[in-house]
């Protein structure tokens, strides 16, 4: 696949020349401070080969793009129990809303939106301290991308501890309804860590492989959760993984995939490869702008799109 | 795929034990007439095999599953400016839900909930007399499945136009927000009759094939849309094709589809096959159980999940 | 006491010099069409005096108002049983909002919301059609405002008709949820007439009084309704009489009242006086602007607060 | 009016013979606790008579009949700016909604819902240490009762704070929009003290006789508030003080009032008297289910609702 090379340099190319970046998320400083100008792409497919270009070496804050990575530890822990605590259906509303909370009694609609991820950290405390959970994650996101350098931005992590009040809103009203067996301060510190996560285009790429192949991973062999179970996440980052622009994104890329409010966007084709890409600038909707739109270039040009024939 | 026939006779089978069937729609005498035992099943594959399996040629009442139809011939007669009508996002409410609609100014969420769909009968109605319409999309219906015995059932037609007074308040209110272009009962005139296609299993199959097929009509040869455009409608279908259900559907069975209160499901496998089920009884968000059911045995065995390695 | 005709002159010569006059409902070009510089104001007493000022004699479009009169025909009716159709709370929503109603079953919150009037409508049609029923509220209040020359202006009827789409959404959609017992068309055809009664001030004062004296017609000496009914009706005015603006208007004039979209308020002086006001210009509740102003004048002089010592 | 004596004492009895007594507040452990067979009322009037019946001399939590005397210390701090902070309508939604905190950007309906009721604990905050804010409610109302033995129930604030994670959620989500000065724990701190405050009828009824009086304390013939600020408190509690059931005690009652979970209600009579009624058990909208009831004998048998003749 010798034409995915110059592919992401096409892209990056015709990225460069865009002059509506979007706006970086300014809620915290140290995203507020990142220059809209970054972008990286990195493909790894199924077999092993890497192709990527422009800032792909280059950490950002991966953000929500983490929650891939804590449901896959959930669903290995508690298994199907995890949808008593969640749904697996689209919000129709944006990522923080509450609202839907009040309806729905405190269940979250999926694991994606913030309420969700919430609910995921909680299961992902039974037995453990904070700071054990925390180390638990960190270490898996290492193992899948064969990378011990992975870390967690403290500054990220204590700015969003700071100032998250919607997210202790969501959490503190999740608990009035008896839906967190924790404290609300311990599963805020577990998910505002995991979202603080800093990795490269290529070690997302690389720790995503396993939902592309069919949960092996193909660097080590070993298997991360059966076909099943990748087919299923799958299914869930394409309806539930963008937001309220879920439907737009499989409408424009027709790829699963999950993003982040620091402008990463983690795509899996299965059976071909993962993606990852990276522009700070965020649509209306949350969602990295020129991410999205190198990945609708990446998905008509390999023709990697699942709604295709 | 000479499995395809012992796979869809097996799954018959399974089916015909089930106890729990669900329930049949009520709000109108001729569906609340139907015997939840029916169970039809058919395959069209996309290079002309069929296999069925029950009552594959028993004709049942469509409904929403229409709604894939008017949505292919709304895009074609005013292309990506239908989006201005009507949005492309999962509702996160219920099908025939009034709320939304007030939040988002008398635009639907999607053209596969009630309100979408009555604003692609609005766009249908461009020149035409409700008549016309009606007519344009039974033979468009007919060249796709390639069969002109396929009509309405004018008593369902009525029996809605009687009592749909849900859909009437959804036109009046879209109408209020200056959001249809003729008069609400034309547009609802339009919008019960074609939600009366009266189909079977196996005419469904074949009329859904060309979007398992890139577009193209297998048996004429002829091009019904671009690839493109099938692509996008089955990541429509995807992400807004069983209302409330449809995360759970894409969970389960990870192939696009809709559903109809009729019990009715059109499915397709891009690239291989569409597939049509038919069971009357249905779960609590409006879709066919048994149907679902059975598209998940049929999608575990087959391996055709779009989401699988 | 004569100092009220000096009030009014008073009141009258303020409003006079305001700059500021709202917005002229323009949903119908009847309302559409009337000058913002209109005001006129009269007091009945339940003594009998009458004071004006202003264009006390020039008739409006009630609208609104008249939803006090049908409330007393259809109490007069039905009694208590009223309230299994309709509930006495305020609505927190615009006056037309259809969301409280899905969330509600389609019982309304109030008989002042659009929809509460439209439930209440539906009971004054028991045993009748709708001319009757029409020709019933008009004799009532005629007889009310002693003034056999009160009429309803046909076009104004007929335009609400024509494009009143959001309250035929508000009927089909209560029909849908079985709280309306005839069709919706002549129920709406009941709401829209009564709503199209043309009043002048000094008729509509004469019309309330009833609330103000104990639910006697000072005129006459008869009963209209008993004491007990007369504070209840008057209750309601007063929680829900201004829609979304009711607790403002409670706050600023602190008396039981009832606007309309032409520019009319009704206000009850408990045991003093009824009190009508009318400048057309709306603040953003779809109150009078200057209406309101003018009231706050008047409750401030007078010191006929009902809140106060 | 030695009537009254005759009248509360009748009530007592009638209120004894009650099966239905409602459901007691069980959030907390204190209040679950309360026996439901408690009642207690007293009557005091504007030339300073007193009379009580059953235990009007037991202290209970007033819970949210606090949340007047904190808006009349709010509005002595800071006048009419306090309506930027907060609105005055009636809310439509439970005391304890989140949804209309988010349509409305993270401002409350009114000052008597919990979120409004944290906003005028925000503004009482000003230049104080939550310590001292407490204190100033507590001298304060000593002051307005003429009782120095009025103490804040500590076993009841620590639960309330222990548990009340619905109202963190409300001054988190708040705090969210930037609708807060101060730390959620803090301005929560200050709220959940003043609602344990523990009073009897006697001391809550002489506390709010300055409502009825015009602004003037008739023990000490000082003034609180202006008479234009009393009616205006006044119409605020008749508007919004029974959270969603406000609508339903006007129609009843007639009378201006404030309900709290504990059990009791404090209402106004202007010109009068000020009443307090006391019984443990709530109605499903939270408000005493036999102090409504009570207090709907006393209005009828004394005439004194505001909206009669």
């Amino acid at each position: 696949m010798d034409g995915l090379q110059a592919l992401v340099d096409d892209i990056r190319r015709e990225i460069a020349t865009q002059t509506e970046r979007g706006r970086v998320a300014d809620y915290i400083p140290q995203l507020a401070a990142v220059d809209p100008g970054h972008f990286g792409i990195a493909i790894t497919t199924v077999d092993g080969q890497e192709y990527v270009a422009g800032e792909a070496d280059t950490a950002f804050s991966i953000q929500s793009v983490s929650k891939v990575f804590t449901l896959t530890l959930a669903l290995g822990m508690v298994g199907d129990r995890l949808w008593n605590r969640v749904g697996r259906e689209p919000s129709g509303t944006p990522f923080n809303s509450i609202v839907q909370l009040e309806r729905e009694q405190g269940k979250p609609r999926n694991p994606f939106i913030n309420a969700g991820a919430i609910a995921v950290a909680d299961v992902l405390l039974a037995g453990h301290q904070p700071k054990e959970a925390i180390g638990e994650i960190v270490q898996f996101v290492r193992f899948l991308a064969g990378d011990d350098t992975i870390v967690i931005d403290d500054k990220v992590a204590h700015s969003e501890t700071e100032t998250g009040f919607r997210n202790v809103a969501l959490a503190q009203f999740m608990r009035s309804f008896g839906k967190l067996d924790h404290p609300a301060e311990h599963v805020l510190g577990v998910y505002f860590h995991h979202c603080a996560l800093a990795m490269t285009c290529r070690q997302l790429s690389r720790a995503g492989l396993f939902l592309a192949a069919g949960g092996r991973s193909p660097a080590t062999g070993g298997t991360v959760v059966s076909p099943g179970r990748a087919r299923r996440i799958n299914a869930l980052m394409l309806t539930c993984g963008h937001y309220d622009g879920s439907g737009d994104f499989a409408y424009r890329v027709g790829l699963p995939g999950k993003s982040g409010v620091g402008g990463g966007i983690l795509v899996v084709a299965p059976g071909k490869a993962s993606i990852t890409v990276w522009s700070p600038g965020l649509n209306e909707n949350g969602n990295s702008l020129l991410g999205s739109l190198a990945l609708e270039m990446l998905a008509q040009r390999t023709g990697w799109s699942i709604f295709g024939a």
